[in-house]
């Protein structure tokens, strides 16, 4: 059976590409997914790609993950840094974890330099753009292979 | 007319008895809901029942206690240490409120020590798992007999 | 075209003239809508008023204000002192934003005198009831007919 | 007897108009205080406008309108965030109090967010410019009105 | 042999039902000590109750719990908030620690808000007055049964 | 029957006289109980005078006040800084309390600059002396005569 | 040439007597500078006693008893917990200095915990009301006899 | 027309030379007004010196300079530390500013560590006496040529 | 001229593939060199890759990559949340800089989670491992593709 | 006259060598006492060794040993953390103090950090077990023997 | 034999007049040396100039200073805020001490705000580029002129 | 193979005998190492003796022992309180790690207060003077002794 990988996006990241292009550039969140979907068939993985504004709904889709995902690559926006309940979602799964951040947010207020997620995760990376995505995919499918091996 | 109890159970509260059930035992949600259920009609009152992940459904729920609830449990998770909104509700409430957790909360981690439910509480009960809830429900009925006399 | 104002609220707003009538008085949230209503209509604008007690929801709600709003006034409840998202939300906005509350915060407990809206916000107004928004109109009305000229 | 406001300004407001005429306008100190006198007629009230730069002299001026005004409108500048004196002179007063700023000072820095003055304020107006004084005016008449039926 | 339960009473206990009998009700600690002998001879437990002022005293009643007590109930008052002394002397025990208080101490002064005993122990009762330490009991046994299957 | 003042003395305060003469004078503290005695006399009220090295017995000392003493005087040295336990003893008292400090505790170290016996007190008085218990006595005696009217 | 004491009142000093006097009594400030100078005279001291509401007079003030003053009394009000610059001036004297407040301000505001002046005074003095005058005097007194011996 | 530059000295700094003489030497601030006047002569420029103890004062005697300064030298004592007022007036100059102190304030008591002035300073000179002074109006002079050019 | 890159390590890192094998795995030093070696050559770029356990060595390192890197990618070590110096240094810097760290840092020691490197990063990569500096080389190789089109 | 060494051990030291051997040893207070009754003879010192669970009795032990005493030796436990009382009785000492521990308090939870002993003391010792008394027996003795010469 | 200068330079100002020339001019090390050098000459001194980025190599500095110099000029720059040890190496000084930063440190970031150097220094400048230095040398000398008198 | 031991010695050590000889003796870093040279030979342990300014010189010399030390003194002066750097390197190693410091490290500056050695050490001891370099020596061999067994 395919390796399966969720992305799970958190709020107003559905605004990418619309929002100050002059600094996020023009990709928006169905771009970013269409790259992952490629590189997930590149990896010889299957994709599950959600988005929501809402910290309930986050919580459900972490939970949804638990039976089938290998691993989930999770960017939770502003709940990144307010969430204990992402913390708890996340706390119960198995697979690994890695948390990414479109821009560097440690080059950023002070009020977004603490993550509840980050304790869980296996890998945080941020300021790489929509690449950040595809690191973790590649990340996660690698392990995936050493483990299968 | 029957005393209610409203029992409101918080974000990844649904996940019990699936996750860490070394840890957690293999009691579910469903498990705990009979129990209560049972214990409620032992004492002649009646009970609803009800969890959500997401913290503005909660708010819904307590606010609908508001008219019919002659006491309220609330198990608010992860909510219980970020949630001015659910303080809010659970303000406007005139019943009284007892605060339970499954496991004891001062035993883990820091972030999890202050609730902002506890100072409106009646009682607080933690570390005692599924029992904290029965125990609640006596306090309450109790309660309402002695004011009913 | 006419200038549209967004007016959001906050959890546990709708339940106003409800909760503590010799406290808030009997004015409901409807009683609000139908003076801003008013308001707006003597101002030559057309109004959008919504409540949601769900984080998710009002992020949402502020995503919907980004195309079709001249001015935003928002009273975020407790989410005004926890929600990075809403600030996020904010944060995309063009249009002019001012914050209103009810009460006065600053003397009500600590936790309530700091809000992640503030610094985005062109005015705050507070303790003043629903008169607030009503000169949250009034002042957002006649900023556009300065820029309209 | 009329109904008599006092509004009292604190350091540096007297070189409203004349600093950095670009961002805070070139309204005066006297244009607002016209303003006042004209919005405090309509509205069938007294006007006792003053302002300093000596915490001493303020303290006086506040003392001054005990006996006196029926609300008092205070911008009390700098003095607003390190004026215990301030405070205690404003808690002998038995009539309302708005507190007033020009600017946002919850968008500037951080030692401008706390307010020795808010906690005994019925209402605090700030990001308005000169028209929050006007809110202030009206929000004290009607009020009183309102006592007088 | 039967199953022993110990039951701590720190600091000013004592004068239960002599203070502020309005509030705290007229029942004093002897009446509590009956009605836990009542539940004990119930549970068929033994129970070995004790009160002092004197931190030291309460060390050392604790370390003679260290032999023969099944499980220890302490109630340490004032001393549960400033008392390493008490946190190594329970460290020290190998039976179940359950904490109670009469009051609902979350609700009360921040210093009463943190307890070095909380982490040691495997509940946390507080706000049900006499009844937290019937419940404490029941848990006592129950687990002793289980234990003894 | 005469007004009754209890004074009550903690640890290190058995050592005046002996320790460091040269600063603190070679009164004892036997001395300063003769003061009192014939200050008490003078004022017709009877002199209950204690010390104590150990919290425990001064929490003792404090409810055995309860009954007889129209006033306590208490100088609780450095469990002034410490002990909630003696806070709550205090609190269960209904006549009024004086603290007094030898010294002037606010020019040493910052560790004594916090007293969980002021809040509860009707006067603090520091750095007079001995003298700062006759003040006391006469404080008490005088508010005694004033209530006998 | 007579002993001379300075007795120097801060901020908001001037209205006792004419604010709440069901809580601070009838006694205004002039009454109290008649008890002192009462009790200066039986002392064989001359009395120089002042009030300012403004920190830089109350500076001067403190100056102006560096040459001629051999005791000082200060209840320096509301600037006893903000002001360096009279700390900075009570510096510079050499003759002894006595903090006092009519009030326990320490059973007040945690703003009005901390003073600038208790680390120069000889001694605190606070909740004995006008009495607290009168103590000071005497302790001055007592001293400049002791020293002229 | 000759550059001018304003010295400007806040409280406690007229007592120079007579206080402490021991270590703040006998040089009065008449003194360094005169070496400031001759160091001002040989460098063309014109002397306003002042000195208050005024917070009130010192607003005024700044917004004095907002005209007719080329450059403000302030030593602002012990307002240094607490007067946002003082930040706001020198923040309306457009003229350079040299923040001086007579003596090193680091080394002192840390409440001496923070300036709201230093963030508006062009430089920062402490500990060199009144070299300092001379020091700053060389900087001032200086860049008043370079500009000149 | 060919792109180039330099990676700059700091201490301790020389002792990897030694210490805890069973943690950090076999790969040395040395063994991560090779792989960025490699991959560099497939991008077409230079690699300058050096490592030191001193502070002033590693500020060195930095200001000799000014003249010719184009990219800079560090692994402070333990210097990341201390040293100042290396912050100056990395700010001198004209190119990018990509921070990497083998394991995820904000899964440690809570003094692992402030970096002084952060804010001056394009991006931050931890818990990769060696892919970490892979991913580094890929991303600063593609942005000088972008530029140099 | 023979020097004189006293011991003196606080809370829970009693219960040494029966608490948790496999960590502490089964060396128990007793066996330290021999050990250190052979060091003093073989140093010519005499010994007085005490131990307590109470903070009073402790204070008394310390008082007692101020006409004795040539040194102090004191583990004084959970009481090191927390009590200015036994900071004050060690104050009043004249000989040196030598602070032990067992175990390395600073490798323990932070709240055994902080010791309101260590200020006092002429040196600390933790970790090195009974070790520990014997070294601070042989510093005290070596430094008496340099003082009699 | 003639008076000697040390000037100590720490971590990046080797990279002078490179780095930013728009904001921190042309200026080099070597040219700021070169006006220390005629200006020690001018005053009769000899001049020991040093820069190192290495917090060892400049305590090396600073200990090789303590036999030849009469006074020390550092200027350390980001180890101003972080080393102990080179305040543990001046401490060891017996010459006086000044301090120099070029630009002016507290208008900065907020950890540019500590200095473990300024505590042992005799005066602090900062904000007036080279000067600076000249200023320092200049008090360095006249103290050594007045001190040969 | 002889049991090797290495002392490690950080910043400013290398001044010890001359500087302030009245405080800390005579002794210098030559004279101790002669001392534990003597005390290894007693115990038959080899010792490898070093001293160095340098953060990334002591990292070495920390490495350097990994593969020969049975056991590690360690005194690294003011390094202690800062470098994560020392704690990571002290980290790697297996043998035993003895924290040593000449003076009580506790009863100064509140900046020497932590340590980020203690928690990696097996023992700390400080305030010995050279002594508490022998006390390591033979705590170290006796333990050695204990494994050979």
């Amino acid at each position: 059976m395919a390796f399966e990988i969720h992305i799970i996006n958190g709020p107003n990241l559905n605004l990418l590409g619309q929002r100050e292009p002059e600094i996020y550039g023009h990709e928006t969140l169905s771009d970013i997914e269409a790259l992952c979907q490629k590189r997930c068939k590149d990896n010889g993985a299957n994709l599950v790609f959600s988005q929501s504004n809402d910290e309930g709904k986050l919580v459900d889709l972490i939970q949804q993950s638990r039976t089938s995902a290998g691993g989930v690559i999770i960017n939770a926006g502003a709940y990144t840094h307010t969430s204990i309940a992402l913390h708890d979602a996340l706390k119960s799964l198995e697979c690994p974890i890695i948390e990414v951040h479109l821009s560097n947010i440690f080059a950023r207020e002070s009020f977004r330099h603490h993550s509840y997620i980050s304790p869980l995760a296996k890998a945080v990376i941020c300021g790489l753009g929509s690449r950040g995505y595809l690191v973790a995919i590649d990340a996660l499918s690698e392990q995936s292979h050493d483990e299968g091996k």
